[in-house]
Parts: C-alpha cells; structure tokens; sequence
C-alpha cells in the first residue's frame, strides 16, 4: 500500500495525523505552497525545503496548457522536472477552467474552452483530466468536479450532480497505484445539496476527499458551517482537503472543523506585493513606517529572511521594484505558515488545541482593530 | 594597513594577486558581479555566495536616490543592510549622472541633475560623492569622474582634465581609514589623453586605479589598446581596475593586459533575458530546441542551476515569465564567470595562462560560426 492514513490523536473536530504517500509522510494537519507552473513563484526548491513545506500543489491545467503533460512525463515527471523530492499534489483543472466564464462550454461529458495563453480550444473530460494528472505523476490527484458560483441553487444542484458523475468516470479512469485519487464535495453553500454530495462523494472508496466550492466569494460564516455539515459525513478514517483556503485564522478554524490539508495561493501572492503574514496579523511592508525599521518581519521567526533582513531592507527591495522582495517575503510567509501548522499539530497531539486557538486568535488582527475570534463564535 | 596588494606571479602582462581589505582578500584577478540597488538582482546573498563571488560593486547614484545614504548608514552601512559580509565596491555615481544627457548640467565644481525617479533636482561634487560613499561604508570607493562620448576629443579632454581636478578633491575629501579610493583614468579613445591621464592619475596616491571610459560604444581593437597604453604607465604595485567589462572574451583580453578587477552587468542582466554563459559561448534558452532538452545549461557546471534543472524546466520558466529563470540563469552565469576566473588565476599562478587562453579562445564562440581568437591577433 502506498497510502495509508494514520489518524493519531484527535481533540474535540480537530485531528492530527500522517498521510504516507510514495514521496514521504505528510503530517497533518498540513498546509500546501502553491506551485501553479511548477515552481512556487520566486523560489527554488532548496529554499521552499528550507520553509518546512513538505507538500506542495501543482496546477493541472496551467501545467496541460504549458509546457504540456507529455513533455513533463518526457522529463521523468514533475517530480523530476521541477525538482521536488516531497509529495506533490494536482488539482484537475476543473476549478480553472470553470473560472474562464464565457470561454468554456460544459456538456454532460466534459469541458470545452479557449486556452488563456493563445484561444486553442481545449477539452477536459473526467477521462483527460486523469490521464493528465498520470503523465504529471503527483502523489495526490483530484477528480474532475464542477464548481458552480456559490449563490446559484439550482446550478449548483446541476454541477454537483455532474461532478458525482465524474467523480465514478475518474475513478474508472485512473491506472497508476502509485497515486492517490481524491474524490471532491461540492453543492455550494446549500445544507442539502452538500449532505448529498458528501454522502455521494463518500460512497466512493476514496483514499482522501474534498471540499471543493469554498472560499469563492460566500460568507466566513457560509464556509465553516459547510465545512461543519460536510465533515459530519465524509469518513474520519480518511483525509480531509479543503481546497484553496489558507488564510492563519482559515486554517485554525478549519482544523477546528477536521480539515487535515490545505492549500491556498495567498502566502506568494501576498508577498509578491509586499504583504507579509505574521502570527499577530498582516504587515503591509510598502507602508513608510517600515523605512527605517531595522527588526526583522517577525520577532522569533527563524525563517532565512527574518534571520537575515531588516524590515528597512525589503522595503528597499518593495520600493526598488527588486524581485528579491518577492522571494524574501515568501520564505517567510510560507515558513510561519509552516510553523503554525506544526504548533497545531503538537497542540492536537498534546489535547490543548482548544487553548492554544483561542490564546492565538485572541491576539491575531484580523484586521486593524479587530481580532479574530470576534468574526465569529465557535 | 587595511589595504595590502600582494603580486604573486605575473605571466607576461597578466597578474595574480591577492588585495586584502577589511571584508576579506581578494584573490585577483576577479570578477565582481553588481548589485546596483544593494542587491544582485534576484538572488539572495546565500544565493550569491554559492556562485564562489567575492567582491560585488553597488551603485552610488542609485542608492543615494533610492533609500538615501543616510538611512543606509543608520542602518549599519551596506554590508550590513544587505547582508553581504564579504568586500564591496562602489562606483562615485559620475558614469550614471553623464547618462542622463540632457537631464544634468556640469560645472567646474560638480553636477546638477534630475532624479530619474521623481524628477527632483540633486547634486554631485567630488566631496559630496566621497561623502555618500562614507555613508554607504563599501571597502573600495570611486573618486568623482567625468565620463566622456568617446569620439569627442575636445570633449574628452575637458572631461579629461576636470575628472583629474576631481580626483584630488575627492582624495582630499576621504576620512575613513577603512575604505581605499581608487582613481579614475580617462581620455576616451585618444592615446595622447589617455597617456596624460594615466600619468597624472598615477601621480595621486591611490591604492589603486581604475580604467573609467570604456565598454560605452568604441570597437573592441579601441578599448584593448587603451588598456595597454594605459596599463604601461599604471604602477605594477597596485591593483587596476576595468570598469563596466565582463564577458568571457573580454575578462581574458583584460587579463592579458594587465587588469586585475572587473565588474559587469551582463552575467545578470542576460540572465534576465533568457541568455546562459558557458565556456562555449551563449544559449538563448527561449530557442524552442531547448524544449525537450534534459541537460543542464553547461555540462560539467557544478552550480546549483546545472546540478539540478534541465534546460527544458529553465525554458518552461521562461516561456511562463516565472520570474525564477532569471534566478536560476543568474547562479550559472555568475558562477561561470567565477569559474573562469578562478581557472585564469590558477593558469597565471602555474605560468601556463598564453595556453590557457589561447585554448579557451579557440573553443568560444564569440557568435554563432565565429571563434574568440578570430576577433583580434594578439
């Protein structure tokens, strides 16, 4: 067996775990770097290992458009191709695509759409995507779902039971043992259309599942009841994925919710335009104030960069258009991230999860003036 | 002494040496990569230091713009702003103010400009150059020169004259004990200026000269000569200088001639723009018969780049405008280029550098079909 999951300790929702898989063990609860093009953006892979991440995510559709799935598994995989030794996760392309509004065109069979690169017509069916996602050869691949606008009730009855549909055809599909298919819940933010995708989606022997369809513009309140009402039915002795969430009071609140993995573009995007996370909230590092500040982005933090660097330094960097301030900010948004995941875990481990949250959400500002155990009760 | 050149063996015109300095000895000759903005575009200094660089240069008039020297001194000067612990160079500023053409005024006592950022009136005199050199802290600081169109014999010896003005001045301005001034020899193309500017520039006292004038738009057969007539009256006890010089032809041609200091933009800046150094010439790594390529950029290469990435995976990056090519081709090229001096040093020391160089000439492509050695008889 490649994939075993191995639940160790659960408080209350919240549950610590490792996940095996052909390129080592995840421990989770864990958080996942995006990589869209096979490379998480302005860092090499020495210095993302240097972050703690362990999983990272990859995506199947930027990834089939360019430089394609054959010539990636012509270079011995994306393992290989782009140097990640530690387990690797593709989504479908399903929520891509899906995002192209007026250029995609869905069937009961599959997507057709105009590249965003050149307008080629394209085709994604449960079967391609797949297939795709064999050539690319991640540890974890999704199946191919359908992720409706979240408001939208009858749509999202019709792209639930399309993605359930898939979800069997992706199943069939699939050849590798060495991979590990999950299954994705969707139904958007109505109570029973995501009982029903969950118990549908479960029925399924998935060695993993997903919530998909979260964090596309619903409520804070919205996503967390979902999760609450999704996670009663998929099996604990499996993983759970929320997908696209990772946000330091998200991941708290959705391990508190029994997630075990997460990914979310966030920590790059926002240090590519000069935001930095710390445990205590966001740092807009572009603001005057850092100009002549010589501490670190976080005291205690014992990334690369707060080891290294002055906030005055990468305000420089931010001020100068200098590149560098992308990959600096990234190291450490990626590396706390990281490190609030292992806090996590070794709080579930030793059953004082519920305080360390509670003290931890108490002093994080989830925006200036307001802490995050305000924005909801739990 | 915190500045002590050693010559330890001299082959005909070329020279290896050590030059110490209160950062650490550079072992000469040697190729300084440059860091305009305090910081080598794209890398980080663990980055930098990988590629075996030693002495890098920054900008004095970039930095005097963009934070301020003041600010970079209240925060420990250069080294310590930027993390770089081994020696630096700063250029005076003079080269970038002459290009800014129609946006500077020049008297006998300094410049007058626009900023290129804001537009606001700045100046710079010999005094104040020193001035803002003092404040950034490098080991070795430029005096203030006058940069000449090398065709203009008038003009070049106006500028001739006021940049040997200057460089008493800015010797006179100099209070730090810790930081060597180097003189600045000019005269555009003209073998007559050329010869009285490296008589009078010998005359002041530097710790070590600097050829200032050249690489801006004369034939290469112009700038050799220059060195040599310039080299033949430099003092043999002190370190020289070849500013703004630094491909792979031109490092050995400088050698040949005596120098025993480079800086260049090019190694980073092709880097930027998709070009590879190797010992053989240049790749273009955007050519579409890189695509499937699973070499490295230059076999045999030990940089973390070659021993880690196909050229496919570099391509891919820069045909998805990731901006970690331009990382990854940065290490090769600056390592390249270390390498190659450290195998020129190595030659000089074991008196076999005319073989060195001839063979290395013979097998570099200057550009596609024509051969180094083809471009000059030496």
């Amino acid at each position: 067996m490649h994939f075993h999951f191995n639940l160790i300790n659960t408080e209350n929702h919240a549950r610590a775990g490792e996940f095996s898989t052909p390129h080592g063990t995840i421990l989770t609860p864990t958080f996942a770097p995006v990589g869209t093009l096979a490379t998480v953006k302005t860092l090499t892979p020495a210095q993302l290992e240097s972050t703690g991440a362990n999983l990272i995510l990859a995506n199947t559709y930027h990834l089939f458009l360019r430089p394609g799935a054959d010539l990636i598994a012509e270079m011995g995989g994306l393992h290989n191709f782009m140097h990640w030794d530690k387990p690797i996760l593709t989504d479908s392309g399903g929520f891509q695509v899906f995002s192209l509004a007026d250029m995609r065109k869905i069937d009961q069979d599959g997507v057709t759409f105009r590249s965003h690169i050149d307008g080629s017509k394209q085709r994604l069916t449960p079967e391609i995507a797949v297939q795709i996602q064999e050539k690319l050869g991640a540890d974890i691949i999704m199946a191919f779902d359908e992720c409706a606008t979240p408001y939208d009730e009858s749509y999202s009855l019709k792209a639930m039971e399309r993605t359930h549909q898939w979800a069997v055809r992706c199943m069939n599909a699939k050849t590798r043992e060495d991979q590990a298919l999950f299954g994705i819940v969707q139904g958007g933010i109505f109570p029973e259309l995501r009982k029903q995708s969950a118990e549908f989606i479960s029925s399924v022997n998935f060695p993993g599942y997903a919530i998909g369809g979260l964090s596309v513009g619903e409520t804070k309140v919205e996503m967390y009841q979902t999760i609450e009402i999704v996670n009663q039915i998929l099996p604990a002795e499996k993983p759970r994925y929320l997908m696209g969430v990772g946000t330091p009071e998200d991941l708290i609140y959705g391990v508190q919710r029994g997630i075990d993995i997460f990914d979310c573009v966030l920590a790059t995007r926002l240090a590519r335009h000069a935001a930095a996370l710390t445990n205590t909230g966001r740092l807009n590092l572009m603001n005057s104030k850092y100009a002549r500040d010589p501490d670190p982005i976080e005291q205690g933090c014992s990334c690369y960069t707060c080891q290294t660097f002055s906030r005055a330094y990468i305000r420089h960097l931010i001020m100068a258009k200098e590149t560098l301030s992308g990959t600096l900010i990234s190291i450490h948004n990626i590396h706390m991230l990281q490190d609030l995941m292992r806090n996590i875990r070794q709080a579930i481990l030793e059953n004082r999860f519920k305080e360390f949250s509670q003290s931890y959400l108490s002093n994080y500002q989830y925006k200036p003036g307001v802490t995050a155990d305000k924005i909801l009760s739990f």
